[in-house]
Order: structure tokens, then sequence, then C-alpha cells
């Protein structure tokens, strides 16, 4: 047995770990955005000892050189500092991108409480880093701080709000851990933007082996989920660091708390999409395997149409069945059935919405927050995505973005 | 030799067809269309002799009542007469659906002018048709007008123009034959509003093989090449009809006019792509093979951070760049290489946009209509596919279609 607590703030809930910020002026006061000018720009993640570091990164072809920095460390590399910044991706940039990194790191690593630092970027693609202005933030940042507020701000690019969140795992035999995340981007459902950048930092003494494959789950079962439109980000990167200060580990314990810290932020993200009212879970079941109810169910929370309908409140469920038909999976009209939460909205004899139906779907659209279930009625195989509705903000933020 | 040449107006050209449009009461008064409730909602095509008939459908799995009723004919059926409708696309229906087709064409025999009749629907998707209203519709409709306009008006849903075009092709013996053609469909942005009708007739003596693959290439190299979002609606359709009157036939010119026809009303579509204000040529070469090729571009054709960045006029390779990198191509940022007409914006030496070329970039991105060229450098294969920006008329549009 054990016990999972929601904690106040942040990142500072770790033992042995410190992070803040700083503004070294690339920023601009942005107009679709929950940050400001005086918002920092560079941060930081320090722990006191090395970590182990488990990461899981964009399927990008073209990975930003933050992404390709770190692949060149060994499988047991440690590290014991993160440097972060917004406003520039560092994606696209080629060797130099990558170069700029080790000049950066060379520069913090003459600095006492820096060893084995690593770097993470967010923001436009196709620039070099501002290596003198990052540069000119180190001596403004103070390394003992555990200023998580202003860390997670200062990853934001289009967010609307900073994304943190903590949680104290106690176990039976008296002791206890803390794992907290911060993370960033508000355009999930369009992450090509140079997007999602998540940390996680734990006290628990996790083996990196579990690590590894807990990551790997806890992703699959978040950000993995949320609709994404087929557009995948340069810099998409979660990382997970642990050093095991508290010396307590329960691994199903750790695994729920990681899995319940990452899903949390992924319903964040989606629910700070770029101009989104609404989220959706789209559940596909009596799939013939896992791999059709995923396609199926990706295809819908990624279909403009369906995000469309989402933001009219349109009961409609034309665009789902056509979604459905048009996502190539094993499907029949006869066997399928549509439910907007508990009401059966389609089924083959029950095709026409009649008065009542639709009054009540109305209702359920409306909310901020609803379940699609489409049941194809041909196996036992399932899977649920969450996607949002599509508004004329999210046109204005990212016709705007950069300009 | 031979000449082609455009025709004004469009179907009336054509030796032996008839066509016109009368209003049933289906119609009300869309907000975001350019028809109104008194234009047409039940229209015909006929020929006086039997026409050879080839078609091409959507490869929706949810094929509407109208496709799968017609896929009951032989081969070799002949048709003289189609009977359209907007407003309600009879997809999703089941066998109802298909049996209410079977009760308008009994009541369509009954008429003296019409032999072998088939159906074709548009608009929304769930309704059972309604019967009455449609077939009483048979008494206004004067069989023997030539009247296109109507005709090309009575299919239109959230269009905000018609789209007609006539050709006329003389051979080098003296003979000449017609082709001329209607469709709809201002989402081909988004076809699953069960969206795109495209009838072409003609009077040219083409044989019933060549009808077929000829039409399949010129689908190919025209509608399949527009941005669909992924979505494929339950309803489209493409279909040529001959009545072989003119007695003159001539293959590669038969093909030219029926490429040119198509590709131009592809075109069309995509100009009235609801809210859309660009048109966007996307041709990546340098590829592998040619499915990389054509993967790559639809790719760059469907995506909203591409779609939205036409729209903001917003020079930044970076979108471009990160959506190939996504496409799952093989691609080489040190190889690739990005054009908008012909400045160069993107190659591994030049990664960053100056002002001069952002300038220029800019001047380019505020046309009608421009190219984006991304040579994948490594192979030959090329293809290109065509795509608007994305607007928050397009928002609006969609999220009020119905309501």
């Amino acid at each position: 047995m054990y016990q999972i607590s929601k904690l106040e703030n942040g990142l500072e809930n770790v033992q042995g770990f410190y992070c803040g910020a700083t503004n070294v002026g690339m920023r601009t006061n942005p107009a679709n955005s929950g940050v400001s000018d005086v918002d920092g720009d560079v941060a930081f993640i320090r722990s006191d000892i090395p970590c182990d570091i488990s990461a899981v990164f964009t399927s990008n072809t073209f990975q930003a050189a933050p992404i390709k920095h770190f692949q060149k460390y060994p499988k047991d590399f440690k590290t014991d500092f993160i440097l972060m910044n917004a406003k520039n991706a560092n994606a696209m940039t080629g060797q130099k991108g990558i170069d700029d990194i080790d000049t950066l790191m060379s520069a913090l690593k003459e600095r006492q409480a820096v060893r084995n630092p690593i770097m993470a970027s967010t923001g436009v693609i196709g620039y070099r880093l501002p290596l003198e202005k990052i540069a000119s933030g180190f001596d403004n940042l103070d390394f003992s701080a555990k200023n998580s507020h202003l860390t997670a701000r200062a990853i934001m690019t289009t967010d609307s709000f900073k994304k943190e969140l903590a949680y104290k795992v106690s176990l039976e035999d008296g002791t206890s851990f803390n794992i907290a995340a911060i993370c960033k981007g508000a355009g999930m459902i369009n992450p090509a933007m140079a997007t999602m950048l998540c940390f996680i930092i734990t006290d628990a003494d996790v083996p990196k082996t579990d690590m590894d494959a807990l990551l790997l789950d806890a992703s699959d079962a978040s950000f993995n989920r949320i609709s994404v439109d087929g557009d995948t980000s340069t810099n998409d990167t979660a990382m997970l660091l642990s050093n095991k200060t508290s010396m307590a580990y329960d691994k199903e314990a750790f695994q729920e708390a990681l899995n319940t810290i990452m899903f949390e932020l992924a319903m964040m993200i989606l629910k700070d999409g770029e101009g989104a009212n609404k989220l959706v879970a789209f559940e596909v079941k009596g799939a013939a395997c896992e791999a059709e109810a995923k396609k199926a169910s990706m295809a819908l929370s990624n279909s403009l149409l369906v995000k469309t309908a989402l933001f009219g409140e349109d009961p409609n469920w034309g665009r789902i069945a056509s979604t459905i038909g048009a996502s190539g999976v094993n499907c029949d009209d006869e066997t399928l059935t549509i439910h907007y939460d508990d009401l059966l909205i389609y089924s083959s004899e029950f095709r026409e919405l009649d008065t009542v139906r639709e009054e009540k779907a109305y209702v359920i659209m409306k909310q901020e927050s609803f379940k699609v279930t489409c049941d194809l009625g041909l196996g036992e195989a399932s899977y649920t995505s969450y996607g949002c509705d599509l508004s004329y903000e999210y046109v204005k933020i990212n016709a705007e973005y950069r300009t």
C-alpha cells in the first residue's frame, strides 16, 4: 500500500534540486500568450548530486540541435544541470547549432555549481542561438534558488498559463519520495512549433532501467495520446531526472505517480491548446486490434472537421462517422455505435437524430469536457486519445505566432 | 494536331445533353454560401441517347447510398439520366437509403424522357432523403432544358460560386467534339462533408475502355492532388458520360481536354476553399521515389501549421521543414533546399533568413498564388499537390455549417 498526495507548487518539493530563471532580453511581449517580456527566457534545473536521466524525443527526422547534442552522451551519462531557453528552438541550425551548445556548456562548467550540464530549447525554428545574450544570464541565475514558478514561466511560448505539478508518495514502511514536473506547450494540437518540453524530477531511489521503461510507458499513455495533427515538432522532449536522495522507492507507486503527473500535464497542455475551449476524449472500442483502435481514435482527434464541429457544438455525428470511414480501419455502419458521454447518438437502428436526442446532445457538447465513444462492434481492442476544438483563436495565434 | 478552345457557359455546349434544376423546398438560406433558398436543390443531366459512363468514387469505407446503388449496375451499364440533390447526402442511411433511391428511380422511369436513371447526392450525413419533396420536383423539371447555370448552382452547398466549364476540341480532319463539366465542393480542403461531386459530359466518340483509364488518370492529376486534410468524404464522386453524338474522337486530344477540365475544376474548388485566400502549389522533388515525394507534398498541403502560416503570410520556413521532417520520408537538412517561387529560402548554407530575403519572401507570400518547392536532394522523383491557407472564415463556415 502507498499513498499519493498532491503538493502545492512544483519543482521545489523535490529534495536536492534547485531551479530558477532570468531574462536576458530574448523575450518580446507576445500577442497571444500568458507570458510578458519581463518573464524569464533562460532557466535552469540543478541537482547537488548528478542524476540518472531518461529521455524521450520527437520522432521528427529534423531533430533539433539540443536533442542531437544529448544523444552523443553514453547511456549511463549523469547530469546535474539542465539549461533551458525559450524563443529559439536551435532547430535546423546544422553542426553550428550543436557547436553553439558546446560553447554554452563550456561557459557553464566554469561555474563551481555545474559539472555535467545539458541543454533544451524551444521557440522558433531556423535561427542560431544568441550565445552572448544567453551566457550573460549565467551571472544573474542563483543556482541555489528553488523557484519553480519562474522556471515554469520561462519556458512558455504560446502557453496561456504555466504548467507545474508535484506529488508526494508515502510508502507503507514510512519512507516517502517526491516527484515534480514542469512542462510547456500550448499547441500540442500543433507541436510543429518546436513545442513540447517536459522536465520531471524525483528524489525517489528509482533504478535507471526502471526509469527508461516507465518513462516510455507514461509517454505513450499521456503526451502520445493528445491530438497532434500529424505534425511532430523538431524539439519535443520529455526528461526524467532522479537524484535518489530520498532513499525511498516502490516501483508500482512510482509508476502510478509518474503516469499521473504526465497524464495531468498532457491534459493541461490540451486545455491550454491554442484557443481551445473543449477537451474531448475519443474512445474507439470494439476494434479488431489495438493498432486499428488507435488509428481511428487518432484520426478523430486530428480531424479538422471534427474539431470545428466541436467548436460549433454541432451534434451532427456524420463527421465522426465519416472520419472513421476515411481512417482506413475495418468498420461497418451496421455494427458501429457512437455515444456522446452516455447518450447513444448513432446505431444502425437509430440513424437519424430525433429532437429529444439532439437536445440532449447539445447539452453534452456545451460542457468543457466530454467523451465520444465509437464502438466498431468487431472485436475487443480499444484506444483512447484526447483532442480539443479548433477555434478562431487557434488560427489567430498560429497566423501571428512569429510576426 | 488538334485545337482545344474554351467555350462560354457549361453543359449546354455538348450535343444531345439537357440539364436543369428546380427548388423543392429543401434549401434554407445558408449563412456562408453563394446560394440562397431560391436556388435549385434538385437537378438533372439527361441525354437523348444512353451514355457510356465511367465513375470514380471516394475511398471512404462508409460510401453513401447513391454510390452503393450505382455499384450494383453491370460494367456495361448505360445511363441517360442523372438525378442530383443538395442538402442531404443520403450517407450512413443503411439499406433504407438504397431503397429510397429505387423508389425515386421508379418514379422517374414513369416519365417518358427517362429510361435508365442514376442518382448522386451531397449535403449532410445521416438523414433519409425527403422522397415526396424530391419527387414533387419531377413535374417542374423541363427535361428538354439546357440550363447549365441553374444545374451548377443547384448542387452547391458551402460553395461561394458555381463551377462549370466547357471546351471544344477541333481535330485535324475537320471534325470536332465538346466536353463540359459542372462540379461542387468548396471544402475540398475538407471533403468529409459528403462534399465533392463532378459530372463531365462529352459528345466525343470515346470508347468505354479509354473512358475508364483516362478518368482515373485525370482524377489522380487533379482532385487527388488538392489538399484533403486526410478526410475523405462519404460521397465524393466524379462521373464521365459520353453519348458519342459528335462521331469525332482522338485519344490524345480527348485526354488533354479531360485533364485540363478536371485540373481547372480542382483549382476552382481550392480557390473557393472554405474561407481560403491563397492557392499554393507544394512541389517536392529530389525524392528517392514518387511515393515519398507524394507523402511529403501531401503532408505540406494538409498541415494546419503550414496553412495558418500561409494565412499569416509568415515567411518562416521552419514550419515547412518541420512538416517534411515529421512526414516520415527520407530527408536530410544538409541536402534539403526550400524555394518560395524562385527565391531560395533555405539551404544548409543559408539557414537564417536575412532581412533582404525575408522582405522578398513577404512579397511572394502576399500573392494569391505561389509555389513552394522543396528539393530533398536525394533522388529524381517529384510530386506536386495543391493547398490553400486556413483562415478564420474556414473555422466559421465549418462550425456553423449545419446549425
